[in-house]
């Protein structure tokens, strides 16, 4: 819970547009999973659809935080002043607690990991995921900064768990994968790093003694933009994996002569 | 109904936030078992369609009971007082009366039961899943301490009736399934069990005279975790099962190499 500060109209505007633009970004990219689900092999489907259910979630909550975000603000004399209505940002971790165990689903269903290993992984990394951001979240909502510090700080140890299951565990399943496909793994991993860490960062600001009006403005931008990345293009990269698969598989049955592979 | 108590920001954002993610998590299911319909075979897309329909009414019931819990406080001098209007806690009823048959159903159209027996499980297992919920409003709306233990008391006969059918019915026609699908049955049986008991305990409460501000909350919450897990994680469950037999038969007849058995 912020305690709002007062906002120059740009500043207002500048983060209602974040805002929108990622409810926008999410709900569009529940239809293109849906719509792109039949492009991939039945084995990766249940990836796409985890995929879609997942942005369509966080579609939902973008909405709920921006109705949430008009109420909280009148202008006045030419500032934006707030109403008293709170600013529910820690809506946000609930929305984390339902998606990302679903997106680090998605990711182990696209790998040929056995059903058996598979089931593990998914498991241990959803517990993880939801550790870390129940952990994150009693940190939000205090008001004293060590408490946030100390809070967050045993937050990053499921996440540094996360991290070292996505780069020591799979190593092994990854051998079995076509060097295009630990190539597009790789990358995908990286995105996953870079957009999750934007959040402990926005979440530090205010230990940094970062509390003003602009460090509030590039927080809640980052927090969109570290979303629409670990989402809407984390998800696109989900559905490449299962496209190159995809192709592999049907060259090797004689299915069909796959365009996208003869022209690459 | 409840009569409202005063509660801290972080207590009355708690509950909406698990409000609002329970509303998303009903949602992104609807949409995730449309999808999931075609990766199982035609005779259980019936059992999937019913979860679709069970979670989209669970994900409006919320929705209404979000609506209603803003309605119900008013932030005042740093604290949420009750408005006045009441919370209409007990539309959880109304849900499940409606959705518990529905999931009860789909369990029995997974299952290899003959199709005159498995009319008869339904019927059986909704009448008395009516019952159970139809006893336990009757309680939820009584004042008195001693009325509310009664009628909880009669809601949990019908309630062990349909322990009964699960566990000793199902028995025999458990036999003819792979122990693969034993398997995921027995941890489908699991999480119905100890996802439905949270909802007597969240009753029992007021009865084990914990009526404060943090039972409350502890109870809204419990209710809405248990509603995620009888709902959502249930009908992956039913998908997991619908899955597994739809690959197997696919493997008896010969209609494809599934790559999912062969993986693992």
């Amino acid at each position: 819970m912020n305690d709002l500060l007062p906002l120059t109209p740009g500043q207002h505007l500048l983060i209602l547009n974040a805002l929108n633009l990622t409810t926008a970004f999410m709900g569009g990219a529940a239809l293109l999973f849906v719509l792109l689900r039949s492009q991939v092999a039945s084995a990766y489907r249940l990836a796409l659809s985890l995929m879609a259910a997942a942005v369509g979630m966080a579609g939902y909550h973008y909405w709920q935080i921006l109705g949430g975000w008009r109420a909280a603000y009148v202008l006045q004399g030419g500032a934006y002043v707030p109403t008293g209505q709170p600013f529910n940002d820690a809506s946000r971790y609930a929305d984390w607690l339902g998606t990302v165990p679903l997106i680090l689903a998605a990711l182990m269903l696209v790998l040929d990991i056995g059903r058996r290993k598979s089931a593990s992984l998914v498991a241990r990394l959803a517990v993880a995921a939801v550790l870390m951001i129940a952990l994150g979240y009693v940190g939000e909502v205090q008001r004293e900064m060590t408490l946030r510090a100390v809070w967050g700080a045993a937050s990053c140890v499921p996440f540094a768990y996360i991290l070292f299951v996505l780069w020591s565990e799979l190593r092994g399943v990854l051998s079995f994968e076509t060097p295009r496909v630990r190539g597009l793994f790789s990358r995908l991993r990286v995105l996953l790093v870079a957009s999750w860490s934007l959040h402990p960062l926005v979440y530090a600001l205010p230990l940094l003694g970062l509390t003003g009006a602009p460090a509030f403005v590039l927080g809640q931008v980052g927090h969109s933009v570290a979303d629409i990345c670990a989402k809407v293009f984390y998800g696109l990269m989900i559905y490449a994996v299962a496209r190159e698969k995809t192709l592999s598989e049907e060259l090797l049955l004689g299915l069909d002569t796959p365009r996208e592979l003869v022209r690459s």
